[in-house]
């Protein structure tokens, strides 16, 4: 296919010009593959739209000419929900032209910004107004804001601040008729009928293209205080949790939990790593921030561990007494990742279950895992404080790692009937895309998928918009 | 009409029960004027269901025969929400005796519970295991959780804790059809598709019938301190509320402001209260918690308000040094209602308005509408940290006010407007119902109302579910 032989592609140079159409595979490729390459694929071609105007004509022409559209913002999603089947019927639609700063009011707590605007520059937008835009990711200089709405994204302050959801107080959404549906308002309160915005806040864009928002913004914490804590059992974990939050509120911004086998790998692949304490079953990392200064709060947080590893819970801990201290310990965590991807883990869950539910999922899984797929080694790391573990399993011996990942389907179904079973769910923040769409109507109630259905087909009757993500098959 | 000429009204009896359906004007009148006395209706029968199935029933049985419903729950709405219009057509359904308390899990800081509880009765039940729930309304007694969620309630704490949407994990709801809508899951992240429950929040009924709950829970404050300040504008009172914030973050959880007019209006109506400090043209009341001790929490304010004070913002402050002198100052500011309640004050507003702005919008409203209507008094008072202001207005000249009521709709219209040219809303907390109906489509833009009409006519085509609140008119 040629330039010439498309009308649609015509159409969209002329929209955005010719320099934001990209047809060679050179340019198309890393918008056809998602970022950990599990997805691929084709594409009539790929637009950048450079304002909001351009992103509702593009949709407008797009559903004139019947062609889907998949929305994209930075690619780094992990569930293959910005990446286009293999047709090569769709315009992927790259939002990251749109990257202005639209407004900041301090005084309000707002910021204003295009969906392509990265994470790391709103932040840096909120911070440059001695503010907090508080959401953070591993992907934080790449992913976009619009995509983070798009797929609710989480990460390790949820426990405080919320998902991307309880961020946002604006929207602005280009739906799959072109229209423009402006919401972007900075309001605390609005009871003015259904809010709208939530529909496509984690709708991984299905109902529309998120173009820009309105976000809260916090207070810059001046005071911080990290913590190293061992813990023998989850159960231990949890409880000293609910201790922390008691004494200390909102003040508690993060708790991570990391298990025995998932700190022996980041040593063996970092040997450069040091650990913060002598060996335990469990260690949980936690932060806690305020507006003192870090003497205050990291005397108070001292005290208050003291007098609790006094009482046998946590066994023991250690309070970083530096900003380098408190980085080396995050650095531990952040690196579990790669530390994975070292070693080939390959099957990895992302599910949640009521936070007093984790010591027991722990153990049951604990129990039936290594029944059914003996050798298995579960490695659990996670945001104890929100219940949601990336539990993630590989065989002990590398060498029957690729036997065991043939066997994925029946390990997830283990894994998801386990979380399903205790109240939990198969996607805690890295949402369905094409991974799980298969799954979904096993774990949702059906009136669930027929509701979600009938709000598609309402606002995207054709099913154009970003096709096949969320919902199997043609017909949403 | 009698129950033999009715078969709806058989087939609710065969349902609920004789005695749960009630069709005496002395049983029935109770559900069929609002709170305030502003909205009279007339219905065909008071439904009482017990269970969620007999919800069901009874929304299917009413499908069937094509009879509206109008959900109900303690029938304190401002708007005229849960009131049948006057053609006698509609079955009142209400929710109170669904007030079971299903589950509570402190370990997951949750709740579950039905949508008949009052707000008092899940405060209690978090008390109960040592955790709050922190919504909190001057209806708490008899307002219920499902109509605090069918509205989205706000009141005294948003600021810190968000307004009822903010405070749902997971929700049941009773579909148009009879179906049932269940997604009670307490979890702090779940992406698996579109955020169902978002919908039903805030709709007033409309959607469907709410059910059943399951409420976020947060650690029960150990600590609090009250205080009363003193500020010459409106403006230095939102620059102290931001250095509040910053220096005590999530510990600020109220910061309400009063205007001189409306304490004075206070003093007139009730002499026995006393001014906790000299004149001055605004006040603010505000409250921090905190998980430690009183004396500490009450120092660290001293100390911060002390220096602030000194700096001459505020140019007052006092903080109560027992919980009888902070319930003293509460006093103050919930009596606020009953002073205007007195003096006859007749023209409510409930805008909100980017909390940047809520001086601008003061500083205007104060020039535009003495000129436009000679002798108007404004009385205001509100949540200033949401930026949401209970901007209420009389007559200086009691015997005028009747001729200024008249003109209510003209000065609305300019107080309206003014909100929303600063990026303001016509309701923050109290919603739309069939007070506002009519103003709605001038204040959302249009695609606004088209998307929510679509999805208002795909969950309940027939416009049976509280027809005739939200949306203006027969079809939505």
């Amino acid at each position: 296919m040629t330039l010439t032989t498309d009308p649609l592609v015509a159409t969209l140079i002329g929209i955005v010009g010719a320099a934001n159409v990209l047809r060679e595979d050179a340019d198309t490729s890393p918008h056809l593959t998602d970022w950990r390459g599990r997805f691929c694929g084709r594409a009539r071609g790929v637009v950048r739209p450079g304002t909001r105007a351009e992103v509702a004509a593009v949709v407008a022409a797009c559903q004139q000419a019947g062609v889907p559209i998949v929305p994209q913002g930075g690619n780094t999603g992990l569930v293959g929900g910005a990446t286009p089947d293999t047709s090569g019927d769709a315009v992927v639609l790259v939002l990251t032209r749109l990257n202005r700063i639209l407004a900041v009011d301090a005084m309000n707590n707002t910021l204003s910004v295009e969906a392509g605007c990265t994470l790391a520059a709103v932040q840096e937008a909120a911070a440059a107004v001695g503010r907090l835009f508080p959401l953070s990711l591993a992907a934080e200089g790449s992913c976009t804001i619009g995509g983070n709405l798009a797929t609710n994204a989480g990460g390790v302050h949820v426990l405080r601040y919320g998902n991307a959801r309880e961020l946002v107080l604006g929207l602005e959404a280009v739906l799959p008729d072109g229209r423009v549906l402006d919401s972007l308002r900075g309001l605390r309160k609005d009871n003015t009928g259904l809010d709208l915005k939530q529909l496509f806040i984690g709708s991984e864009g299905t109902l529309g293209i998120i173009t820009a928002a309105t976000l809260k913004l916090f207070p810059q914490p001046t005071a911080s205080a990290t913590l190293w804590l061992a813990f023998d059992t989850p159960s231990a974990a949890v409880h000293f949790f609910a201790k922390l939050q008691t004494r200390f509120g909102a003040r508690l911004v993060a708790y991570e939990l990391l298990s025995r086998r998932v700190l022996d790998l980041l040593f063996k692949h970092f040997p450069e790593a040091r650990a913060p304490l002598p060996e335990a079953p469990w260690a949980v990392l936690a932060e806690l921030v305020d507006g003192g200064d870090d003497a205050e709060l990291r005397a108070a947080v001292e005290d208050f561990v003291g007098a609790a590893s006094a009482g046998g819970e946590p066994g023991d801990a250690v309070v970083a007494h530096s900003d380098s201290q408190a980085k080396a310990l995050w650095w531990l965590r952040e690196h579990v990742p790669e530390a994975e991807k070292r070693e080939s883990v390959a099957i990895k869950h992302d599910i949640a279950v009521p936070v007093s539910r984790v010591p027991e999922f722990l153990r049951l899984a604990g129990q039936t895992l290594p029944q059914r797929f003996p050798g298995v080694q579960i490695l659990c790391f996670g945001h104890l404080g929100d219940g949601n573990l990336h539990f993630n399993l590989c065989h002990v011996d590398p060498a029957q790692n690729a036997a065991f990942l043939a066997r994925q389907d029946e390990v997830n179904r283990v894994v998801f009937d386990l979380a399903a079973w205790l109240g939990g769910t198969i996607s805690a923040e890295h949402g369905i895309g094409q991974l799980r769409r298969a799954l979904l109507p096993t774990y949702k109630s059906p009136v669930e998928m027929v509701v979600m259905k009938a709000i598609k087909r309402t606002l995207d009757p054709h099913n154009l918009m970003n096709p096949g993500k969320l919902f199997l098959g043609e017909g949403a």
